[in-house]
């Protein structure tokens, strides 16, 4: 696909996977499928042949970029983006549109996390080109996948009754309760929002500029450092003060033209170890162990160690349990969310070393 | 307490403590109670000062003897008496008696666990002078704890009606159902056999000579290896061979002239982690903790790690969490005595070098 350019967002940590993950060792860093690549190398994966590693690009923070550059060896150097703090999505992608359009003034970006599972990747393509084609024609795009349960989790977009793979969309919803949420489910016209967008540099930008004007200053600020051959500089400058915005809030929500490519492939957000137990292969007592084990009369765990320690379970049921050598989690299955109060705590006790 | 040694047995492994009990860190070895003392170590002190340490005999394996010796400074190198194979008890009290009996023909053994937890020490002082005290007159005496719960772990001692701080023996019974357990609480005649028993030297070789001809042989052989300063060789050839029987089935049960001091202190086999559990100090959310932790809705948790490891719980209850560096134990803590069945199919795999 000519002219179209990946922007990879590598920025967070994923604290729910504590202790897997870490500041250095971020979740899109990790192995959390089994399959032996890291969520970002099968992000990446997933774009081939169509939009080849040269024209990825992925921002993430400075902490982590060498760790991405080493995951992901195929996309160039200078095409890896380090922000100097995280400020949330709507800033990323503004700076990457910045690089886009330099490179290409008609280029049209596809947006996606770095962490995500897609099930079926000819399915994954052929939406992409989709959207790719109604973003060339000035759409700012979604991709909407069908929802096969009522999830409270994510964010929904109603799209405008209609037919055919580009659709026109009505609103964004915040996450609904799950009665709302049921509702949603049974009515074809919602769709998950999945966070992944399409659109050309140039739309966006000016999309930015007429919604968040202070973004718009801040962005050109660095793209004069760019032009100027003094970008880090001016980034370490201008960046962290820019505003944590999201580009859902900041943008999408109130901008017109806005089209979604309503999807069916299985896709899940791998938000914690409960969703991430759901996607591994189990044995007939429901046990996801990639570790060392003795079971006796255990069910429903997931369970991870590191090679050579021995893990010995006993009686339990639908429990997570991750141990990583510093660190060890036991966890009520349905309780993962609240790994995030063991990442607060440790925050609060100044535990850095574990973080 | 003069003609007084004490003797302790320290013979076994402990496994239902795995993964911090092992073949050569077993039960008595390991701190079980957060005291900073070795089972064995207390058990040393509580017999202090009325059988100093000259006169105590350590009976273990050859795996453990040096370790022992470590754990007890005080007591001489030369009264640490390694088994060159585990018989249960009898076997091994006969063997001490044969030393007891050459260090002084008028001695009383005091015989107890190294693994046991005794509440009250001044309590526990009280009863063995007066248990030493009966055994001098020739009795086979016990210690019977007063049940505070009917326990269906322990074998019982029916006592004969009577008064007084010696009473006379009625019959032994083996572990009761729950029923049973009920009436023999409610029944002021039943108490626990302790697995603590006091007599002279010569009154138990006398009844081995009795009622186990086959060990009393072999005790001979041994003897006369011991006058011959020929003991280590005679004891590899004889001693594996002994019949593997313990003294309670093998003399207590058909003896006659036995006696039974009940005692009302806190007493504890220490039979599991969830026996410890009880044993130890708790939070006010029932969670007993020796590592560095982070607690996130738990309750009712014995949770022990080494220094340096740091665990987190989310929404978890009534579980063992053991973690020993090389292996892990996750365990219902109502399921605490089927630790034994990992330790069974860790022996199954071959793993020696986790047991």
């Amino acid at each position: 696909m000519e002219h179209t350019y990946a922007v990879i967002m590598a920025g967070g940590v994923g604290s729910r996977f504590w202790p897997a993950s870490r500041a250095e060792s971020p979740k899109q860093l990790l192995d959390l499928t089994g399959s032996g690549r890291t969520m970002i190398a099968a992000t990446l994966d997933r774009l081939q042949p169509d939009i080849p590693p040269e024209r990825v690009i992925v921002v993430t923070g400075r902490i982590t970029a060498d760790a991405v550059a080493r995951a992901l060896p195929e996309v160039p150097r200078e095409n890896i983006l380090a922000e100097p703090k995280g400020r949330n999505t709507a800033p990323c992608i503004g700076w990457a549109a910045l690089h886009v359009k330099r490179k290409d003034p008609r280029g049209v970006m596809a947006v996606m996390p770095s962490d995500h599972l897609v099930g079926n990747k000819a399915a994954f393509a052929g939406a992409v080109r989709t959207a790719v084609e109604a973003a060339r024609e000035g759409h700012l795009v979604t991709f909407g996948v069908r929802p096969d349960r009522p999830e409270t989790g994510f964010g929904y977009i109603e799209m405008k009754r209609g037919e055919g793979g580009v659709r026109q969309v009505k609103r964004f919803v915040e996450k609904p309760d799950l009665e709302t949420a049921k509702k949603y489910v049974a009515d074809k016209n919602f769709v998950w929002n999945s966070g992944m967008f399409f659109f050309t540099a140039e739309r966006i930008l000016a999309e930015i500029e007429r919604q968040m004007p202070e973004l718009s200053r801040g962005l050109s600020k660095i793209d004069q450092g760019i032009a100027a051959g003094d970008e880090q500089a001016v980034l370490s400058e201008v960046f962290p003060a820019l505003p944590a915005q999201s580009i859902d809030y900041g943008v999408m929500e109130g901008a017109i033209k806005i089209a979604c490519v309503p999807v069916d492939f299985a896709w899940n957000d791998l938000g914690s170890w409960s969703a991430a137990y759901e996607m591994w292969e189990k044995d007939e007592d429901g046990n996801a162990v990639e570790a060392d084990a003795v079971l006796v009369d255990s069910k429903g765990l997931l369970v991870r160690a590191p090679k050579g320690k021995m893990v010995a379970l006993v009686g339990v049921e639908n429990l997570v349990v991750v141990d990583t050598g510093d660190s060890l989690l036991v966890c009520r299955r349905d309780r993962a969310q609240d790994v995030k109060k063991v990442v607060d705590e440790l925050k609060d006790k100044g535990r850095k070393d574990l973080l």
